[in-house]
């Protein structure tokens, strides 16, 4: 079994934004030279997503709409966790619902993917360096 | 190590539903001689969920009534994804609380689950063939 | 290719609780002796989730409230699952957002986790004993 490893870091200057992080992981695999495995792709910090869905932007705006009704910023003092002298509370909560990690099936040295599948970095609390954990194993 | 990898086709004519995938999962578990591993199935669209839960029609109509409370189909002019001529905006979003896969353990050829854990592909949009990817890594 | 299993039971007796099981995993992971690799971690019952996120207590009682809010467990009427005789049809919506299970990367015999995660057992229907599963895969 081979097993290969890399972190992406980000440094989002809104405070929430989708970005589209395929290529990256591709790079990864192609490094890798895994041709059958699994991929995980997860957030390394608790108020960011990895998820897999449709790169459109109307759709990040829906996202970010519903996300936002769901659980939203303001007030901050609607949530306890924010006590702490944080004000990300929200984000904990949105990033359950888009989740933490993914993982792909590798097959012939490709993301085994659908038609539209496409991975994103979520960012529900930016302004500081996060990282994404990429991490193969197979053969 | 071994790899194993099927797609599994459906054609849903309503546009929500939730079938029960545990047999042609087994099926495929016992196709790959695999014995010890990790078995990853997940939807190959974005507007499909595969996950884990009873298999209960009441639960199943409480699933359906409450996503289409907490992300409603009508009216189509309620998601800026359906401007590009789709109306499946909601299936966008109903597919993120369901999620996308699901990784279950093989531990001597069977998949390790507790008592009433079954695997379900979960529809959101309907009318179209579509895949779910069972990948399977293991000895 | 090595491989690990074990369970954890647990026995909770109020109906919701979170409780933070990364000892007990890092525990699994000195006994099974992989170095690299990944592990899930699942609840094998379909009224809990294994997630991760920050081990702070406002945080855990802002989900409980906004789980409580996305989906009630009273009236338990609303919930057609509970004509089947039992109360939990809100603890099977709740898994859902909270999810059912974990993958996380092993590299050189640790968690490879960032600097907040942490795992957690949450229990949605208490008062009866519930299992978790660990399984490692890796060399």
């Amino acid at each position: 079994m081979k097993s290969y490893r890399k972190e992406l870091w980000f440094n989002v200057s809104s405070r929430r934004e989708f970005i589209n992080i395929t290529p990256e992981i591709q790079e990864c695999l192609m490094e890798s030279r895994i041709e059958e495995g699994m991929i995980l792709v997860n957030a390394m910090h608790i108020t960011a997503s990895v998820f897999i869905n449709d790169d459109e932007g109307g759709l990040h705006q829906d996202y970010e709409e519903w996300l936002e009704r769901l659980a939203p910023h303001a007030p901050i003092s609607r949530y306890r966790h924010n006590l702490t002298g944080e004000d990300n509370g929200d984000a904990h909560l949105k990033r359950q619902i888009m989740g933490r990690e993914v993982v792909v099936a590798i097959t012939g040295g490709q993301l085994d993917f659908g038609p539209w599948e496409q991975i994103f970095y979520g960012e529900f609390d930016g302004g500081r360096r996060k990282r994404v954990l990429v991490k193969i194993i197979g053969e």
